[in-house]
């Protein structure tokens, strides 16, 4: 604690990214990144970006990607925002449509950086607990809000929650006029986008990621699509920020990213088959694994802790998530990688077990 | 204004960045940027970066690229924060310190930004006019404050205030226990940093930008140097809002930025020696030119109003920027380009004012 600081940021609890190891030999299977490389596509329009015209501005509207964003949704530009990482427009949309007079919902378990933007932007939050299987409760949501935000599926759990269930609180809130920000940064792995219901919902705001589908975590990219209301509301508070958060080359690169469609899809059925492989496998060693629609499983062993797991997880050099938080501390997150790095994982895991 | 967004993003008032023109043929002074390219050294490693691994999350401590800062700076690189532009830093450092009982205290005349900074965080700030020729009246920010934030130089008056006036600030903030942030975006050509005070004065955060001095306002890196309670403030910030606002290709590419001297400084020169004969040449068309220190000139003349001159120029594809604000909206700011760019730009300006 600082004389300095001011009294908003003495108090705050910051979110902490998943480990980055320095040395080599490791596995890592702590930060849902994606096992493949981007399209090649992807790096030469970043390397022709960085041949042209480093030393002026970047586009603050970045209109090509939207427009690549929009034609992959079939929307319009002024329906897609652009934003620097997902991270990024959520806390923009945390300022731009939840400081309300009621508090805003979202369940816990769930993304562990909601109550640290709540907190950032002092609003009122309440917490839905999920239910012992840990599904969301959606009737419990249809209440009084200042918004709601769901990540769906929701992390870390892996579960995916179906639209017609989404499409209950849509409703609710569309009737008192609040937003509800659907957090999707792990859709593409088998849940179903509610991009597809912009048009039918002026209070919905859907995030998306590159950082996952699109092996581009160390690019900084994610968008949001909504009504133009929605994607106006978070221009007025980027504007208020920073007018460049994309820098030339993520937006070059990103561009390309959208329009691979190929590569995109080649990649994803590959974790999606060793996603369910490894399930299988794990399984068969006694875990119980959620039925995920991500590119990670959270596992736990009836008769091996997750925190020593962990532990002779790392000794292996194998990196997984341990989170020492109440009804998962009991887990781990198990990043899905290649399927070599998955079979080192189920040798090392195997011997953990028996 | 829509029914959907929080009551704090409806008053807003967005900072409007320079213009962006989109066909060629434009010489564009308008946005202060560089006319040198940046050091051939930056697009290599940004493209071994583009190579090498992208999938992977950056290094959220950007920790590389502080030590490449530190050491420029004599400093340990626990005394260096590194963000997504000076604007992302400024917009940190006005959550971090300046949400005070006292008003914060910045000049009017300014960069625009400050205000909307502030009325995004909802701080209290009053502004100090600048004197009749420009100056900063320091004697007027001895007094009861949460905080003082000084351009300097100066923009758009591109004036430098001396250390030693900058030091009686520092000090009399120093006694009453509140930080002042000097943002040297423009300090390389020619005003002396007050860096080197940071030892001195554990009130004192220097925020810098590669963006005009490193040829870099395309890949949005800024950086800020202090003693480590006020870099500790702005990493708190920082992991409330996005764990990663620099790219792995930023981070790559401003490394060297930072580690080509050579480059920086040969640049820099030839901007300064440009700067200063355009000065003399306008001078001698009847303008007044303020003694700048940047890479840019505010200039106003008795018989030609700014506004018409700024449409004769666009009329000859050449962009400037004119405020529409009082006490400023008589003069234009006039980035300094090429020689060649500056020499149509004074041969269309001989014209519209004789």
């Amino acid at each position: 604690m600082s004389k300095y600081w001011s009294r908003g940021i003495a108090g705050l609890e910051a979110y902490v990214p998943g480990e980055q190891p320095q040395g080599t030999g490791w596995i890592k299977l702590n930060s849902n990144e994606n096992p493949y490389p981007p399209s090649p596509r992807v790096i030469e329009a970043i390397k022709a970006a960085a041949e042209g015209g480093l030393r002026l501005y970047p586009d603050p509207d970045c209109m090509r990607l939207r427009e690549a964003i929009a034609a992959h949704f079939g929307l319009s530009r002024e329906e897609v925002f652009a934003g620097n990482g997902s991270d990024e427009i959520l806390a923009f949309a945390f300022a731009a449509f939840f400081d309300q007079d009621e508090p805003l919902l979202f369940p816990d378990i769930t993304y562990s950086f909601y109550p640290v933007y709540a907190r950032f932007f002092r609003l009122r939050f309440e917490t839905i607990p999920v239910s012992e299987d840990f599904g969301i409760p959606v009737e419990k949501f249809l209440r009084a809000n200042g918004g709601v935000i769901i990540s769906n599926p929701n992390a870390p759990t892996s579960l995916f929650l179906p639209l017609r269930e989404v499409r209950r609180i849509l409703e609710h809130n569309l009737a008192i006029g609040k937003v509800v920000v659907l957090d999707e940064a792990y859709i593409d792995f088998g849940g179903d986008s509610a991009a597809g219901l912009v048009g039918e919902y002026p209070n919905l705001l859907v995030v998306q990621t590159l950082s996952k589908s699109r092996s581009l975590a160390g690019l900084r990219v994610g968008f949001a699509v909504g009504q133009r209301d929605l994607v106006e509301g978070l221009e007025r508070v980027k504007s208020s920020f920073n007018s460049y958060t994309l820098d030339r080359l993520a937006l070059a690169g990103a561009v390309e990213a959208m329009n691979d469609e190929g590569h995109f899809r080649e990649t994803r059925e590959k974790i999606i088959a060793t996603r369910d492989r490894v399930a299988r496998e794990l399984e068969g060693l006694g875990f119980s694994v959620l039925d995920s629609k991500t590119n990670f499983l959270l596992i736990g062993h009836p008769r091996a802790h997750a925190s020593s797991l962990y532990r002779g997880l790392r000794e292996n050099k194998i990196l997984v998530r341990y989170f020492d938080r109440p009804r998962i501390d009991d887990r781990l997150r198990v990043s899905v990688g290649t399927d070599a790095e998955m079979d080192a994982f189920l040798d090392a895991v195997r011997k953990l077990v028996m």
